[in-house]
């Protein structure tokens, strides 16, 4: 066996034939390039660029304005910052010679739309509108669209619209018609100003190729484009007479299928980069979604989980149909040609967080250090050997509400079963178990609405808690399959840049040469998983009486903080 | 004004004519003496004293021997020690001279029974039973004759006993029957030797007295004498058959009436205690029951609270009734010619540690220390002024399980409503919030039986906690009147040598002159009551939707604990 083929499958070794693209996954805080191999899906090289204004939720940061609650804001040239330092950055750490490069992708947060001219010019952009709180980029997590996002859902309701169910019938005040409902209602000068109501998915590929694609993924996930059609001019106009021509004047524009080139990189952006003109650049994408073929998770029936603060279950299958509490059923929102699924858990390591940071007493975080190990480990390290049940506890995993299946943000947790003698690390146990709980209500959510999950597969920073990825193998009473990358979303963006780039023929195709993953990980355990099917049960009794209406105490509980904060 | 009258109410200042009693504490690990002014009840000055053994729960301290689990001892000569070191210390320490002692009380944790000889020797002071565990004093909190009970309350619900609904239908596993059978299936050598199985608070008044005379207030309360009949002799032969003569041969004995003097102090005692022979000694008492003259609270609807590590609820009547869940009633079990009603929350101040100890952070603790505070204290000052219902909370206090009106110990603790921006604080007041909740649905039930509650008065440590006595207020909408002492029960036992020495004709008379109490320090804010009537009808929901059958899941999971445990 020649030494340059043994050597093939290994990051930082550079055949002289090697072709190369560059994956680039815009999180919530920075950028990441990842210069990825085209053959096996080496990761040679990658860097980071932390956004100037990282995120704005108290003031603007170009004028001082103080912003009200909820609000989430970014600067869409902190974006183009990370193409001119960390593309080059990543490039020069791999060693390669840029002419190898031969595609590049990206993917982003979503829903994170923003108001931009014909020219795609932001338009924070315009010194007019620098004191404009609602001419800056509206981060997926800007919350202050609450009451825009009820609007829509009681009139959909009203009206039956039909794409209502594609989203188990909720639209979020995340997703581009809240916010821009809301910019609508609160700066209509603006709002007659904006051609376009991009998400920051396309506008990043926008500024690479010189010209504006609207990706399949967020169309359909976060903007209601459903069987071709948005939302109709009728319903637009019950929610406000204004609003009737969104869909038609600022939103629709023309689909790129996830894999396709949107273009290819302009010469301005090639100077931005390093990178060649005119090589390949994929259609925008999401971070979950771009992740499946990263992991290998693109056939029918592979559940894919983003575990990290929250938990994003993406699924492709060949069959379309309505699975209760889903976030949305999207043809082609994960893999052209197949209907991807989108289910989630709004709160898992931010939950662990929150305990770690509100509950677990000093003597406790001293051993920790004593030990040299994280508060985490040393929690898991305490009490991952009491046997299924020794706790005594059941907890509910709604600490930031519930996502899916009962879509409902006004739940709150619960911990039940404590006694004098209940341990910190007892509880914290109960609260893992609690989201793999909320994990298997999804998944039989799923199996009964025949769509079967066949196959889970993790990816996310909680994949490196084995405990952890235990008990959600034990209470699945499934293998459980784990990314062998630590950078899945850009290695998915550099997936489809290889597939822009006429490398493979499609992504399923290039995910099976450039994904990585490890193959049940994790088995279950048949003694662990009998006694947490009895658990299991006292979940989902509590889950329907607390979720489904017998009892709205946290619903009456919400209503009644709300009065106390505002009296 | 003559200065001698002017000052007679201070406390240290000494009339020449002045009369006085001493009032001995029994608690769990020490005994507190109390010089008390027969006059006005002014406390002159006090002395404790350590039990040289204090609790034996792990090893018998003679030999070293280990004890099950659940187990706890005391050495009965711990107690005669008190009477020998602290009560002629707090006659010195008053400063009066011996002579004017006119009275001696004593109350003592119950049920707290212990083997004896016809002349009251105990039988671990036999040299040939020092090393048998079931020869010493089965302290209160002595919780391994729990099958005992279980069988009790299974056979007298079958039989329908009579007296059982005077318990509300639940004999503890503390109480003399459960320690005597527990006592005769383990070690029934020792059962034949035993000639009494005697109250603590009834052998120590032996001690003072030569003889033997049985307190009304344990034989009712702990005892099972209902109508002056005990349970009979086919009801104890069906538990055993070796048990049918334990009430007739072991326990009856003569009774004397709360308030009455079981007789005058013997030779023997006056030598250890400094004080006259031949004073009154009065009947023996139980440490809540006393403090009920000590607090004046013994008017017919006079609920005293006594407040600590749990609960115990006391008030009079002159309506005989079953009340749902109490503890007991029993005819002069608080005052003679009264009905006393019992009830508790097995859990409060103790749930208060066990969050402070478990779930609160270091820096709460840092802060607490920088600002020269109890950590109570300072959780108390962060959450104080968030409005009612501000936490989005609602939580039920049975971490250490219910003792009224549910009386299950297998029901355990909930939290319910937390976010990921709740606080330590926040969870820490739900908990306070919850155990005034528990307190209400006993009172609320009172109402409903024909027992009305028409005061409510508190004693025990946590009457220094402000912010909790005002949420009690709130939640009871009931002033709330404070004892004003801090050594109630031995206030209490020095009440009852007044009278046993015929100072004041009775229990009633006396408490009006020596009882201290400050009239409703709380009262209640009706905005703050409004809310707290919707948090409590969410707690309502919930106490019921667990507690009544409808879900028993924490029955489930504490044998789902069990079994872990045995495995």
């Amino acid at each position: 066996m020649d030494e340059g083929v043994a050597m093939a499958g290994e990051p930082g070794t550079i055949g002289p034939n090697d072709r190369y693209v560059i994956g680039i996954d815009y999180g919530t805080l920075s950028g990441r390039a990842v210069v990825v191999r085209v053959s096996d899906g080496a990761e040679l090289a990658s860097a980071t660029h932390d956004y100037p204004h990282a995120v704005m939720d108290t003031v603007l940061a170009s004028t001082g304005r103080a912003l009200p609650p909820e609000w989430a804001l970014q600067v869409p040239s902190d974006y183009v910052e990370v193409l001119k330092t960390a593309v080059p950055a990543a490039v020069a750490a791999a060693g390669i010679d840029p002419a190898a490069v031969i595609g590049i992708g990206t993917d982003f947060t979503a829903s994170t739309p923003l108001p931009v001219l014909a020219d795609g010019t932001p338009l924070n952009e315009l010194a007019e509108y620098a004191d404009r709180p609602h001419a800056y980029v509206k981060l997926w997590k800007h919350h202050a669209a609450q009451g825009q996002a009820d609007r829509i859902n009681r009139v959909a309701a009203e009206r039956n619209e039909t794409w209502l169910p594609r989203y188990g019938g909720l639209i979020s005040s995340e997703w581009e018609f809240a916010k821009g409902l809301q910019l609508l209602e609160e700066d209509p000068g603006l709002y007659e100003r904006m051609d376009h109501w991009v998400e920051a998915a396309d506008w990043i590929v926008w500024q690479l190729t010189g010209s504006y694609v609207r990706n399949a993924c967020t169309a359909g996930y976060k903007g209601i484009l459903q069987d071709g059609e948005y939302p109709s001019r009728e319903f637009l106009a019950a929610l406000n007479p204004a609003f009737a021509g969104f869909a038609d004047d600022k939103v629709a524009h023309e689909i790129g299928q996830l894999g396709d080139a949107a273009g290819t990189l302009s010469a301005q952006a090639a100077a931005w980069t390093g990178l060649p003109a005119g090589i390949a650049v994929s259609v925008g994408n999401v971070d979950a979604h771009v992740t499946a073929p990263a992991a290998q998770a693109v056939e029918p029936g592979q559940m894919l989980a983003i575990m990290g603060t929250s938990t994003c279950h993406v699924m492709n299958s060949d069959v379309l149909t309505e699975v209760p509490g889903m976030c949305g059923v999207v043809d082609g929102g994960i893999v052209s040609g197949l209907y991807g699924y989108e289910a989630g858990q709004s709160g898992v390591g931010d939950i662990f967080a929150w305990y770690v940071n509100n509950q677990v007493p000093g003597s406790y975080v001293e051993a920790a250090a004593q030990r040299g190990i994280g508060i985490h480990e040393h929690l898991t390290d305490l009490v991952k050997d009491q046997p299924v049940g020794g706790h005594g506890l059941v907890a509910l995993d709604w600490q930031s509400g519930n996502r899916s299946v009962l879509v409902d943000h006004e739940l709150s947790g619960v911990v039940l079963g404590t006694t004098l003698t209940t341990r910190p690390e007892e509880i914290y146990r109960a609260l893992f178990e609690a989201t793999a709980f909320g994990t298997r209500t999804i998944v039989e959510t799923f199996n009964a609405s025949g769509v079967p999950v066949t196959e889970f597969i993790v990816a996310g920073g909680l994949k490196r808690n084995p405990f952890l990825m235990q008990v959600y193998s034990d209470v699945l009473r499934m293998p459980i399959s784990i990314i062998a990358s630590e950078q899945g979303p850009a290695l998915g963006s550099a997936i489809h840049a290889a597939v822009a780039a006429g490398a493979y023929p499609d992504v399923l195709t290039a995910g099976r040469a450039m994904g990585k993953v490890d193959r049940a990980v994790y088995v279950p355990n048949t003694e662990a998983a009998d006694a947490y099917d009895r658990l299991y049960a006292e979940y989902a009794t509590l889950h329907d009486y607390f979720g489904r209406g017998a009892n709205e105490v946290m619903h009456r509980l919400k209503a009644m903080k709300r009065e106390a904060a505002a009296a």
